[in-house]
């Protein structure tokens, strides 16, 4: 069985969500930041760095965290939303980096300086805005012709953009002005499996 | 043949001293971002968001950017640098992750708020100190156990790691505290191809 440790954030979501595309079992286990609990040395045992996503598989003993290695496993393990073409298959995983690398750790940086950071800063929220948005700019552009990251086969990739741009709506981290970004948004947020994966194990308030 | 586009540079370096370790013939080409070459017209149709290491292999028709999905693919072409033994593979790749995603980006934005930010902002500093301190404490944890960030063999993790410790002494970001990052570093760094790779296209100065 997979066991899944995780909260309602961006980066948990990915997981949940990649877990219902592919119909696996798994068992859900709520680690709740809010109290504290991705603390507790059971769960620092797991991730050292007392962070969620962890996902262990106890039919093969591999135990992972960080979501972009996690969603690399679950796509290897099932021969599932990752493109079997070799061209494609990089694509996906080098849009599935850009993310793990990239817009996530800056989209991160920005929502703790315009929404959490006890002093208000304008050079860092100026800052981490432009880097979002040259970011968010260059996907839009990616996305005019093609439906997907990878091109014509929704992928891992996809997954997790969008943990990002759904906490991003949420959040009022406006990007309908890039059309083929928003397209793609919609396109995503569609499907059935997305829908459940963005409630589990609690849905986002942006709190 | 495999064409390198890279500059003096963490991420850079990374590539080159893979390339090294392989013996894989290759064709560097340097990409000075202080001339601006990264934003070149015929450079951004490589990568649009104007940043190096780009790897295109003429071979496979691959053209990647992201320096984690680049030495994932080199290793994966090669059969090296990354274990087959299944639980040590996704040892690596985890590592290779928890690099990609987040001490890279922590250690780059304390880079900039320390070192290169017009304005002084010591809640910035302050936070990036912590959160790669913290970090790197947990790679010192990890690393007390085993002599590779996989385990018993140097992989790709490691080269991904090394890219930024190797910079991070160059700019007296000091983790001589931390005996087994250290030994792990001196480990790597006396590695005659990371020597050679880290010196491609030319020696990082600090500046």
């Amino acid at each position: 069985m997979i066991q899944l440790y995780t909260d309602s954030s961006p980066n948990g979501f990915k997981i949940t969500i990649a877990l219902e595309e592919l119909g696996l079992p798994y068992v859900l286990h709520h680690v709740d930041i809010d109290k504290g609990e991705n603390r507790r040395p059971e769960f620092l045992r797991l991730n050292p760095f007392g962070r969620i996503p962890v996902l262990v598989d106890d039919g093969s003993g591999i135990a992972l965290f960080e979501s972009a290695a996690i969603l690399l496993y679950l796509a290897e393990k099932t021969g599932r939303l990752l493109p079997t073409e070799e061209k494609a298959r990089w694509e996906a995983i080098k849009w599935l980096t850009v993310h793990a690398a990239s817009v996530g750790p800056l989209v991160g940086q920005r929502v703790h300086f315009e929404l959490l950071a006890a002093e208000r800063h304008p050079a860092a929220i100026e800052r981490y805005r432009r880097l979002t948005d040259d970011a968010f700019s260059v996907l839009d552009s990616h996305l005019a012709s093609r439906p997907y990251f990878a091109g014509d086969d929704y992928s891992i990739a996809d997954i997790a953009h969008f943990g990002w741009t759904h906490i991003a709506q949420i959040i009022r981290f406006d990007f309908s002005a890039l059309p083929h970004l928003s397209a793609w948004h919609q396109r995503i947020a569609a499907r059935p499996a997305v829908q459940r994966g963005v409630t589990l194990p609690a849905p986002a308030t942006g709190a």
